[in-house]
């Protein structure tokens, strides 16, 4: 019983815990509850009234599947399944029409292939990849629905005031859905998306910042630069931009189907904040291998250290801060004035160490040691190169 | 005109590649629309002879669902359905029976009490990582049912039998669906998996030894080495490593669902191959900044590069090797024999080139010249560790 107790605790945490991380989680479990048992009542009433019973059942069943933690995603499932139901509702009532002039016996033969042709094209078309992107399940539900027509129109002789009583529960279910979803604390996609590559860029910040901080402080106590210290989470913050792309990109196919809000209009540039995303990846694929290179823990010669420590410093902190100053003027969507002034900075370090570099000379200095030194420099180099491609972006 | 027509031209090419790039998805295409037309036609003649109609419809929408390109996914959705149905249907009815005990006006408010907390606690139970990983679409199956059982359970005097019937047909189409993926061309996510980490180590090496042969060549016609040429195809190949950390998680996924198949096991290490490909998508990271490195297209001094050169090239070709022998072995299963023997010659270019720059030196040189060389050597030195990695996760 003990250890029983002890993983409950553990359970127990980790729910608070992810309560407490984005408690929009709590809020989105209690909006899909509401809805469903809005929707869920409206049937219980309506079968208790009208004898109206079966076709409810898709309005359960429609909110159950379409409501999603975003807006986008809520509308593009919504409304994906609102206009393949009708679609192919209405070819489902016309392939059935087609096969009822073959004869009793032709009937089932005829609808077996045009289901089994609309299945096989349809499935395939989920492979092409914008299709799936954009109208995945639109085309699940083409499938679903025109299988189920033509199928049971046969037996069903009421086949139009069935469609017509199914579309409007689904009406109802996705209604409710959507209403709810955008006017009960909506979680935009877009938003999201806007946030998530704003803390994106800022975290590299960090991570540059104190990389800058920490390994190319001036030298007391005689305690030389470029120590790795312990493993630092600020520096390591980094690493969660490496695998940011998927859900990049799933956010930005969202936001397009969400309308005007807040601080983006309806056809926002949704794409350039892909573009900004894949440059920050860039840019952490850099940080990753330089952190690599730090913590290969090579001792450097104090006289070649001399040589770079000043400007391989600027350029980490320097670069650093333009990073911060790009994301906040994301976060605000204003000109980012104090970036323009860092990577300026930086960039005079870039010259200062190849002035540096040019002058200097190292006539008994052991060269082994200097390459590890020479490349954290040379990497350095190129994430100033990498920051200057990001502002440009967010311009 | 014209331009439709171009269009069309460009839309059936593009079907046609998507077809041969791999032909399973066009099996998969039919398989679907074969299990689909049984279902269907099941359904048909069942509501022709018992009128048996309502319920078949579940069958049909069980396999547009459930049908998925993998075995494993399939049988995680079939799997994951048919115990969330079982489950959420006891439950069901067992709310609906404490329910009625509180009289006709209290029933349907105990009844949205039930299907609110329940909805709104299995909603955030989906935001474990561990659930949406495995049992998401099981959570989802598991509040539909519960709310329909408990909703129309009150005006359907046959509850049980409507819940055996419906249980059937969803057997039978999730039934269906497991038969056909797995016996007709089953496509194995685990076999995916192996492949796909195979195959990026692959890459990984063609772009090693591609970039060897390229910027270290023996200078001839006075032509000097690490001159960036065009941008070669089989280089830029490791930027597909990049990005599949997503691919390998749901592969890894569905895998785990999978029975014996082929060389491997039921509870064959899918965890490993997660590892390996977190290795190789290090290495990924390192040649990304290598490429950045070379593509600056800096002058290096002869007399530098003459240092570096041989045990650079050395160091890249054997690194690929071995990443080459290691491919085959994960492909084949074996014992890597010749991975050893290149990482042993690979290891001795990078002891070469310690010694080469531990007796080098540079009084006249342009320390600034040779930083992004340093740099570059510095990278692979890495790089080959990294490949020490891959192949000690390999054994």
């Amino acid at each position: 019983p003990g250890k029983f107790n002890t993983k409950a605790v553990k359970v127990v945490k980790g729910t608070i815990k992810l309560g407490r991380d984005d408690p929009r989680r709590v809020i989105h479990s209690l909006k899909v509850a509401l809805a469903l048992t809005l929707v869920s009542l409206l049937y219980y009433w309506r079968a208790l009234f009208d004898g109206f019973g079966v076709a409810g059942i898709w309005a359960v069943l429609t909110v159950v599947v379409v409501f999603e933690f975003t807006v986008g995603a809520t509308l593009s499932k919504s409304l994906n399944r609102g206009f393949a139901t009708l679609l192919a509702g209405a070819l489902g009532v016309g392939a059935q029409h087609l096969a009822s002039l073959f004869g009793e016996k032709g009937e089932p033969i005829v609808l077996g292939i045009f289901v089994f042709l609309l299945a096989a094209t349809s499935t395939f078309s989920r492979f092409f990849p914008r299709i799936k992107a954009r109208y995945d399940y639109g085309v699940l539900i083409f499938i679903l629905t025109f299988s189920m027509v033509t199928i049971s129109g046969y037996r069903v002789e009421e086949l139009l005031e069935m469609a017509h009583e199914r579309l409007l529960t689904i009406i109802i279910g996705g209604g409710t859905c959507m209403i709810i979803s955008v006017f009960l604390c909506p979680v935009w996609a877009g938003e999201d998306l806007h946030k998530l590559i704003a803390s994106n860029i800022e975290k590299l910040a960090n991570s540059l910042e104190g990389f800058g901080g920490e390994y190319f402080q001036t030298p007391k106590n005689g305690n030389c630069g470029m120590v790795p210290k312990n493993e630092d989470s600020f520096l390591q913050g980094y690493k969660s931009v490496l695998n940011s792309k998927t859900t990049e990109e799933s956010l930005a196919n969202f936001a397009a189907w969400e309308p005007r809000h807040g601080r983006f209009k309806f056809r926002h540039p949704w794409k350039q904040y892909l573009k900004m995303g894949a440059l920050a990846r860039q840019c952490a694929y850099q940080i990753e291998t330089l952190n690599g290179h730090i913590n290969s823990n090579v001792q450097v010669p104090p006289e070649f250290l001399q040589i770079i420590q000043d400007s391989c410093r600027t350029m980490s902190i320097e670069t650093g801060k333009a990073l911060k100053a790009l994301a906040i003027a994301i976060k605000t969507m204003k000109e980012p004035k104090h970036a323009c002034e860092h990577l300026e900075k930086s960039k005079t370090a870039v010259k200062d160490l190849k002035t540096a570099l040019k002058a200097a000379s190292l006539e008994n200095a052991d060269i082994l040691a200097i390459v590890p030194a020479a490349a954290v420099a040379s990497i350095l180099v190129e994430i100033v190169k990498g920051a200057e491609k990001i502002s440009k972006s967010v311009h």
